[in-house]
């Protein structure tokens, strides 16, 4: 699938330390230009450094996902100066668990705007690439509570299932103009920093794989990318042997 | 459950000339004073002079259900001047089916903003008073979409599965706390003047119950909130015999 | 809806003491002669006496579901004795726990035959009947393992799921024929014996409604059967205020 | 994962000409050796010369999967004489819709036993071993009816949901103990002489990739099977492109 002859893009939104930053060097592993995006562009050049080391290429971009302009802007950037898009990864959302009795109306949005209405932003400005060229991928990473509700989860649940709603339509809307869409839901821990300096009972269990390795979530996105069309996975879950679920 | 005598209220948030009005013309009947809401005043004022010929109780208020200090200010007055809030029930939601390659950002968020954030801020307002009384009913008009995804649907299912992902979050958390959220999924044609005019073959159906009547989508919200608590329905869907599901 | 000079029959498949009893005292008391099936003659008697104090009409028969000939003979008989049978109610299914390793073929076997085949047997011989007279109602009691699977839940879990996809596969089919088909979830512990004698901490709970009343569950089925056909309900759960799902 | 030198066994039940066949081709490649099940001994010797040829181990077994004492009998053989049983695969089942006022119980309860007890036996009697090993791979065939019941479904989608459950209580219970359980929705046509010769329309989409290669579909059962345990699937789904769902 890969070619590193020709200057395909895997644009990845929400390229962090864990998940998106693991994408991103998969992709450019296998000979994509990884283009990576967060809001604060000091925090990517590590991840630029360390593909470019690696013999990838590489490019870090500070962009604000949430921002209709910005999305607009760096789309096209992307393609008018490195390449096609041929692969869309959407990467971002965040939890804050709160009751609804004391949730701020701030926050339900935040939660909606970042996980959600961003996603939606990307896939348009992408998709209308794609469907020009009759080819692409768009995964988006989602969560348990794309699935179900649960006290205290009101803004989060709200955004992950919206997000799968988005990831739903489009696909249903894009898979026969052969763009794949897929939505992977990551349930579980996963090895980041987070974890571990705040749930170090939890990180302990990584000594018998019981948190999620970013780079086998890499894998498995890579894996969606490259299924043959007549046989895509639309839906998958990624879970520890060990999670209850 | 009804007691005339009692000053309850049942607060139908988008009380349109279809579901809306005819849950709070039910309400109404049973005893409850019925407090209905709906951006324009002018257009409330029938609903609210049908239930008063009916000798009933109604209250209309212009109120835009997405401002956070509307839906506030909105609640006190009601708590401190009508009653106090037994019922809540949210059945504001526009479907403008679109291409996610033509939706605008704009669309796309006040599609959410009306079915969902506004649903969510009308939930705490409300819950928050409900679980100092440890009593209350909080019910949802929900769709097939927050089911699934469709072609052309990604704004309408994002907003309706956050609003499914809203009453299950609030009902596992509120529930315990003798407050009782459903979420009713309508699913059809529903008999008004918009089915009547735009799609008139369908409208047709109603000759034979092939739409749904507002009066027994109402039924249905009243029979909700008059179950037992040893046995709450949280999920209930309503379709005419000949819909296609 | 009820008529007690007609002689509508609503025949109840597996009418134990709890909720098949339950049920048919209310279509009982609500004008339907009630023919009730159990395995054992003796332990119907006490319900058919009952009813018959409060006024009602019943008819006890000692018939096992499972068996097709024994089951076209009761809805023939029924049918040709008795009157059209109006509803049908399946309530037939029992959980024994048990892991994966150690279950035997015979119980894995049996219990889907319980829950599952004889709704199939009585669901096809009543249906033929109903499609005739182009009216009729199907209610089928389910459980929360219609809708996921658990460990040591694998044959119940099984049966459950094989008998929400004949309720749905049923409702498709015949709801255009104007026979309403639905599923109940009873999720939760039933005021029955069972659980007054084996868990006593979790009987405890009926002080504060927190177990099923059979008599609540009832008045569910009921509901079902009176919806106008413009908006039927195909799937309703019903659980305590206080139960976790 | 592979290694030719030890003496794995890939046993898959119901091995016929195309998702079976390809599967047990894909796991003798990798090394495996392929134990494959039919009733027809004379049937599978094909698929055992095909993967010799290729430099493959097969050994065929004319086998009743949904007799309780051969299956037993069929595991102990193998895992006496060849190896352990390190992969189960499980792809028996066929639908032949007909009405539910029309199914006979004799087809009903067929369409059961081979699509789900059969299941349950195969998965009990490999599980036994692989507990005492602690690891292995179980892997089912499952369909869109799996998800959903339909209209002239009923058998199948009651024996395909019964499969799913199987699957989820097995996971849920066996996943701690390192056995990796999935179910894998199959939905769409797939190249085989039943739907070249049946549905010849349907067929000529194969030219655009629209219906599944079953050598596409085991490469997924093999991508399931050799994902690492921090990161398991549990639920895929395998669509064409164009296929609507």
């Amino acid at each position: 699938m890969s070619n590193p002859t020709e200057n395909k893009v895997a644009l990845i939104i929400g390229a962090g330390d864990s998940t998106g930053g693991a994408i991103a060097k998969k992709f450019a592993a296998e000979g994509y230009i990884a283009c990576v995006t967060r809001r604060d562009a000091d925090k990517l050049q590590p991840l630029v450094d360390s593909i470019r080391e690696q013999g990838g290429v590489a490019h870090g971009f500070a962009s604000d996902a949430r921002k209709e302009e910005a999305v607009i802007a760096l789309v096209e950037q992307i393609e008018a100066q490195i390449g096609p898009i041929e692969v869309l990864v959407f990467n971002i959302g965040a939890n804050v668990p709160c009751s609804i009795l004391d949730e701020t109306a701030r926050k339900y949005f935040k939660i909606w705007e970042m996980a959600c209405f961003s996603a939606f932003l990307n896939t348009r400005e992408v998709a209308k690439r794609m469907v020009t060229r009759q080819r692409g991928t768009i995964l988006f990473t989602g969560a348990t509570a794309a699935l179900r509700g649960a006290a205290n989860f009101s803004a989060f649940a709200g955004a992950k299932h919206a997000l799968r709603a988005l990831a739903q339509s489009a696909s249903r809307e894009l898979a026969p103009q052969n763009i794949h869409v897929a939505h992977v839901v990551v349930d579980g821990a996963i090895d980041t920093d987070f974890i571990r300096t705040q749930f170090p009972e939890r990180y302990a269990l990584k000594d018998q794989d019981g948190i999620l390795n970013p780079a086998h979530i890499a894998d498995n996105y890579w894996y969606l990318h490259t299924q043959p069309r007549d046989a895509w996975t639309f839906e998958l879950d990624l879970r520890p042997w060990i999670e209850k679920w």
